[in-house]
């Protein structure tokens, strides 16, 4: 018997199939038509959203959550909608020549940039989120399926009907090519669903990525903790020092890129130090410092904690940070090597020799010299938009773009090439293996 | 406590802390000194390969095993020292600038190639596949924990033993940069070391590889199964089909990228596809033929078979081919994605449009057009030597060089640079996003 999430995972393979098929034109026309369905359907999708948030004002959600769910605020609804198109505008990341290869005559290879496949994407409760998504999937080429916070769940179904019915009725993309489920409890069947679902895309709390990391053998595509540091090296500008750590702190604190650790090289001076911590305690930061960075500040306050046993692997995601002193700039990599979660790790020094060296020796998607932790963000990048942050090592690492949701694949073009004539293969013919210029290849 | 498997896994980690911040001069370096050593103690590995060999003919190994195990076999010593020096030689593959862009004054992003950290490769018995695998690790930047095949294990220890003490005594790269492993057991203890090791590599049985995949979180790099699939169309060069069918299948049936089915166009001529399959047999392959081919071919052999219920999703590995017939190139295609194990996947046709509606549908790492499937290798491929073929579609796709061993970071050198300035985190500084030739950076 075929289940449920057996069915949805093979429509979302049947339409990957053909969209894999279609053209950049095809694709972004789509994306066009999404945007004119829901905005002439604007309303509809408010009566929607109105529904979800009495749901979350019963249900006594905090009034910042019940804003963010918000469809109607500001102007939200006409960003996502201009957000579809922006998606759109974005040059085709399909059928990239990234490698072009003369192997002999009239043989030669490309490489070529490819969609990955079925995307299973599980998000927040941002309800204009769907819209973004869905527009990164079509464009990519790839099929999603997508579950969104349940807080949402009445904007989304409306949302992911329009979508489906403008697909279906004036697209060249199959409707099922953007599927949205209900519950978790279909997202754990899907989980399950190796056969047709190729990437595992989790935005949410770290419990919801552990345990979907647990739960799969799906590659799983983001980050689980964002634990990030800076390390204040002796050869700094106090300045930009302040600067950095408190924006870094205090900017967005439960950002996956706030920084939790803050490391001082041991040779500044204690008025250096004091001044430092100084500068997060005015911004109501707490710091958890250790025995020693204790001694130097001298003073007590509510905001001066003890540091706990498990403080240099701790993701505060609050105004809290952990500070303690380290001895050189090796010290600090081989600290954040040991401690940090890959994520983003920032040094602060006049030196370029020692910037080089921990940019050299930290081993984390993003490795920063002077400049805020903050910084690590797709739109920042100028990636557009993002689906994500990958702390993986394998595939795509950091803010992940549309060329995150790339794979590619060979193009081998002959005239009855056969194996048997070359050196290797049992013949003496030699391989020539000229490159070509991938940019002048018309394929 | 620590166990054996997790002091390996640190001992890994810890090395590559240190190769990946060494130069390519330094890694080169390393590859000259482990060829230096190989070459001046060659009687000592040679003796430790004749016990192989005596162990293999004394459990009966077939003679065609023994000959595999033997290094002293024809110039295999030679060609085993030059290709450490030819790694040596490649390009250093780490820190490429493979993206650059100003995001504005003072502030600019790079991503930079960077190794992935501790592989755990598991390989076969070919005792000279050792030097390849180590001088390829280390000249990525990765830490290699390596398993051999048992039969050839003296020839390992002996090997190894001399990599370690070369790399200890004269070179920059730790000895614990190439650890050998001994049992299978270890093996199962460090596939659960998923924090210290970042991707394992297995080359050999589909029964081995799948085992792997099925007991581990870390990311498995390469491929159980290759069913690969030629179609022929009904466009088609006969003597070219039969090129290419009889290399694909027979120049080694136990290659991953062998042919095991062939789909041929209904509407070719009962006479061409009986000269097709007559290629076939005359090469002592046999068939596995459906109810309608049977009928066309008209004869009885031993070489024409019933095709078994399982016959499209067979690896045979051996002579052996499935035969059967396709409406057209969309039926082949979606034949092959049902099918296929998405390895490599050919077209042999005279109709360009039919070979690219082929190879833009095909969901394979290799889609060719008039070529053998036997040409999917790295060495084929100009990539100089291969860790292994993969049919993942995330991350390395295809043979896979150096290249795919090899992940990167994002740089952000910055002068006090502050998230809190910018549109977006509450100020209202816009980013400039200017693309810089990558090419053009000195870091």
């Amino acid at each position: 018997m075929t289940s449920a999430a057996e069915t949805i995972a093979k429509d979302g393979n049947a339409a990957f199939a053909i969209l894999k098929t279609l053209s950049n034109e095809q694709r972004s026309a789509a994306l066009k038509a999404i945007h004119d369905g829901l905005q002439s359907q604007k309303s509809r999708i408010l009566d929607a959203n109105k529904i979800d948030m009495q749901n979350a004002r019963d249900h006594n959600l905090s009034a910042s959550l019940v804003k963010r769910l918000d469809l109607s605020n500001a102007d939200k609804f006409d960003a996502m909608l201009s957000g579809i198109l922006d998606v759109a505008a974005l040059d085709d990341p399909v059928g990239q020549v990234t490698l072009a290869r003369k192997l002999d005559e009239g043989l030669n290879l490309y490489r070529i940039t490819a969609p990955i496949g079925v995307l299973l994407i599980i998000f927040e409760s941002r309800p204009e989120v769907i819209a973004n998504i869905a527009a990164l999937a079509i464009k990519s080429g790839n099929s999603a399926i997508l579950k969104g916070g349940k807080e949402s769940y009445q904007t989304f179904k409306v949302m992911s009907e329009i979508v489906n019915e403008t697909l279906a009725s004036s697209t060249d993309v199959p409707a099922k090519a953007v599927q949205l489920i209900e519950s978790r409890e279909e997202v754990g069947d899907l989980l399950s669903q190796d056969r047709y679902i190729d990437l595992v895309i989790p935005r949410g709390s770290n419990a919801l990525v552990r345990n979907i990391k647990d739960n799969t053998k799906i590659p799983v595509l983001g980050h689980a903790d964002g634990i990030c540091s800076i390390y204040v090296d002796d050869e700094f500008d106090l300045q930009k020092a302040k600067r950095i750590v408190v924006d870094s702190k205090t900017n967005y604190p439960a950002g996956c890129n706030a920084v939790e650790q803050l490391l001082l090289h041991r040779n500044i001076s204690e008025e250096d130090i004091k001044s430092l911590v100084q500068a997060l305690l005015d911004a109501k930061v707490t710091v958890h410092v250790t025995p020693e960075v204790k001694k130097i500040l001298a003073q007590t306050s509510e905001y001066i904690q003890d540091a706990a046993e498990d403080a240099f692997d701790k993701e505060y995601l609050s105004f809290d940070i952990t500070v303690a002193l380290v001895d050189d700039v090796d010290a600090a990599v081989q600290h954040i090597n040991t401690h940090s979660s890959k994520h983003t790790d920032s040094i602060i020094t006049q030196n370029e020799a020692k910037a080089n060296k921990f940019m050299k020796g930290v081993d984390s998607a993003g490795v920063y010299w002077n400049a805020s932790t903050r910084f690590a963000d797709g739109f920042r990048y100028g990636f557009g938009t993002e689906v994500g942050i990958s702390t993986n090592k394998i595939h795509a690492r950091g803010p992940v773009g549309l060329e995150g949701l790339m794979s590619y694949q060979y193009q081998l073009r002959g005239d009855g090439h056969i194996v048997g004539e070359y050196v290797g293969g049992g013949g003496n013919k030699v391989f020539v293996h000229e490159d070509l210029n991938p940019k002048s290849v018309k394929l």
